[in-house]
């Protein structure tokens, strides 16, 4: 390790390379639960792709892992410190190396913030569609890693959509660059599908190419409270019943009604026990959401009828209400995705499992999708029911599973829920994964222990 | 190979198994160019999940190779028979085995012809997006092997982006099974989107469960001739800048409308030089045609308003446009893809190519993904202008690169195409994908000589 700090300092000046134990700490662990804390041996900030290159090959050469970091607001562990680690940091490439307006593309460092991209194609009338709510902070490049969704994604897609082409440094250090700049491409296997979502195991990202969509000239939105969270729900399969696709569909309970106005001043929970934020956009937005309207009165939601600054106000809200609470020991937020007919007894299933268990519960979903960000939690004194939260975590992923879902519908699989994919795949399929994983990083130095299982025999 | 035969023979009642020259001359090539011409050994017709895995164990057992066959509607020679090998035609496995009105999803056999699927969800006011000129006879198989593109995959995108899971035989007979059911999810790698569009070199997709989308409850058809092909394909930029995203945008060239006039008795090149045909579809359909109405009168595009069915007749008329005829030595359709804003400069050029090199061409394009389908030709009596044909087509496929294209858009690299892949992809992500290929098939039985070209010292 002596040698390979050496090497390091001897390959990159001080201000790109941090071993002080403030940086180190600063580095060490994502929003995601901590299982265990390890400090990495260093920090080195890359500034160009061959930045990211020499890292690969003195880590090859010395055998220390890897972890890749964005911006680290990632929730499954995907970007903690792994025992003897290097961290990685991209957040200093963040050039916006072009922007083409006709091609509909731009091309981008992975350190790039999401915000910073939408605000720069807004001028040109475009939009990049993925919209994490972390959109604020977290990176493309991190984006791309985890697949991101987010709120719009109902109506444009997640990440993988929106990537066309990708530059990526491999364990060895090796640049390749795969996919196309075009909208349609076929040429070769679908490496860009690959790595996309492959929250830096197989390789790192240090350049993408996406795709833009047309920024809509009208939004609508529209907010529904229902007395019952069940209710809400059974709202989201009208809206599709009607065969109209709202941009966004989003719904929020009543311990998150509460939660919003304690920290936001708001009076949400008074209006009701859940509601349904939807937004449509584009030439139709005003014709969407007219049915909409329509489909959830019959229901027995109570429509407001917001003016434009409240309705901005609420979705900025919604983009807020995971809260600033960091998941531990005593709080875990979830990401499971069920298929849309499950979601009513999904979540009436998360309610009876919250209280058997004796745990808290509150559930914002990108409805839309089918996808649940249940949290459940027990008072910070509390840890005599510490086992009890786990026990109802387990079991919400599996009522999730039995009910045709997956145990993450956007935040990936990380270190947190590495254990839990056993449960969604058979081991023919890990094990396929595993020798993918081989045949990219034969040293095992790309982020050890993330995405997935260890071998049983291994 | 009488051992393995004989093993068939046993395995298989008659009824399932060809061995008869007509049959095997049936189903030995598909729609593209022959470059050598086999026979295959025998044609197993797969009723079930079981006959392809027994298939394949016995396969694996004699190292005979398999060539997996839909429809046989592809164009780039990937269902070509090789030497030696056995045909799989999974035709008979078309059984539709569940639409879910409210998971949005079908779940389907792979020999489930595309128009069918798109009846049967109909019903539900739903529609399998991706629609190949070839919808009505080629399989969902196929069109997932090709990673299939449409008319309308301009706004509802390509085959990957409806493909939700997949059952897949793995080359030792292996079933497994990757994605999910929800719109989305990121356990793990990417398994469904390595398998789609990997025409058959990878595994044989049994069964697959894909997204559906709402049937537009209206649907406008814009027929704009303009007096030269150039100025119709600038007509694509122009609708892109008013930032307007139809369903369908396909430009037909002079000498595409003089053939379906030939064809098809109509009158369309007395009306202009070429023809842009768009669709908009949804609840905006309406305002969004009268925007693109508006900007290509600007550009001096004659623009009929056209009733209803000749609307729908000339969407059909472009569906055949692709004609009746087979690639052959004389004639050779290509199917590259530039970015957007090149698509008038590419035009322009091909045109030139066409000119220098004395032979014939016309152009049909996918044009709101930038993706052409220029088709070479000489007569066919003209076999001195052979070279002459394949010059130009080389020089059409570097001129597409050279402008940030690639060379298949669409159509899959399947055989003909693989010579060129080296053009595109460097040699390093070229060994990427063959040791993909060897991880998955290590025997290399399944459609040998497709998709990805042999290694240099091979
Ligand atoms: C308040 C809040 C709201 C959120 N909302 C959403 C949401 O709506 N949808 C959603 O999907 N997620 C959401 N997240 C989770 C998180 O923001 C996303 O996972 C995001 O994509 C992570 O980006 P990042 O730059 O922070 O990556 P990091 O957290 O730094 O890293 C995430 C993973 O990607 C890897 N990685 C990062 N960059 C690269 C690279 N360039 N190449 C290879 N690997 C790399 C890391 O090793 C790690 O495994 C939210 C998080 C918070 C805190
Ligand atoms: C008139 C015409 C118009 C066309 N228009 C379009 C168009 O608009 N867009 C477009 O993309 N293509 C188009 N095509 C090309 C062709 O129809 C598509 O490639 C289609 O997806 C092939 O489907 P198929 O069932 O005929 O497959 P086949 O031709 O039988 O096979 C195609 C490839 O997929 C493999 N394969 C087939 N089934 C499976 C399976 N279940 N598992 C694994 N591998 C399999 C085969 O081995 C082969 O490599 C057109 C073709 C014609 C003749």
């Amino acid at each position: 390790m002596t040698s390979f700090l050496a090497a390091l300092a001897s390959s990159f000046p001080p201000g790109q390379l941090a071993t002080d134990q403030l940086q180190l700490a600063a580095h060490a662990a994502d929003q995601g639960p901590v299982l265990e804390h390890y400090l990495p041996v260093a920090v080195v900030f890359a500034e160009r792709v061959e930045d990211v290159q020499a890292v690969m090959r003195l880590a090859s050469e010395h055998a220390v892992s890897v972890v890749v970091r964005g911006a680290g607001t990632g929730v499954s562990g995907g970007a903690h410190a792994t025992e003897g680690c290097v961290v990685l940091s991209l957040e200093r490439m963040n050039r916006i190396l072009e922007i083409h307006s006709e091609d509909e593309i731009a091309r981008v460092e992975p350190g790039v913030v999401n915000a910073d991209l939408n605000a720069a194609v807004a001028e040109y009338g475009l939009m990049y569609a993925p919209d994490p709510a972390s959109y604020r902070t977290s990176t493309i490049g991190g984006n791309i890693a985890t697949n991101a969704g987010g709120l719009r994604c109902a109506k444009y897609g997640v990440t993988r959509e929106s990537v066309l082409a990708l530059d990526v440094v491999l364990a060895d250090g090796t640049l390749i660059h795969t996919g196309h700049r075009t909208f349609k491409g076929v040429a070769g296997y679908d490496l860009t599908g690959l790595f996309v979502g492959s929250e830096g195991t197989l390789g790192i990202v240090v350049g993408a190419t996406v795709r833009l969509r047309y920024l809509p000239t009208a939004v609508e939105t529209i907010a529904a409270f229902f007395p019952e969270f069940t209710t809400a729900a059974a709202g989201v399969l009208a809206v599709g019943k009607a065969r109209v696709q709202p941009a966004i569909m989003e719904l929020l309970d009543g311990n998150t009604l509460v939660q919003l106005d304690e920290e936001q001043g708001s009076d949400l929970r008074s209006r009701g026990g859940a509601l349904l934020l939807i937004q449509t956009d584009g030439f139709a937005a005003r014709t969407e959401a007219e049915i909409i309207r329509r489909e959830l009165s019959a229901l027995g939601g109570t429509i407001t009828t917001e003016d434009h600054e409240e309705a901005v106000r609420l979705v900025e809200l919604r983009r807020h209400s995971r809260g600033a609470e960091v998941d531990d020991d005593f709080r875990v937020g979830e990401d499971g995705a069920v298929p849309r007919s499950q979601l009513v007894h999904y979540i009436a299933e998360l309610q009876r499992i919250a209280a058997v268990h004796g745990v808290g519960l509150k559930v914002v979903a990108h409805a839309g999708d089918g996808n649940l960000h249940p949290t459940f939690w027990v008072g910070a004194g509390e840890a005599g029911k510490v086992p009890a939260l786990n026990a109802a975590l387990d079991e919400s992923i599996d009522v999730g599973l039995a009910l045709g879902g997956t145990i993450t519908g956007e935040h990936g699989v990380g270190q947190y829920k590495v254990r839990w994919l056993p449960r969604e795949q058979r081991e023919e399929v890990l094990e396929l994964q595993r020798r993918i994983k081989a045949l990219f990083d034969p040293q095992a130095l790309l982020n050890p222990g993330k995405a997935l299982p260890e071998a049983i025999d291994a």
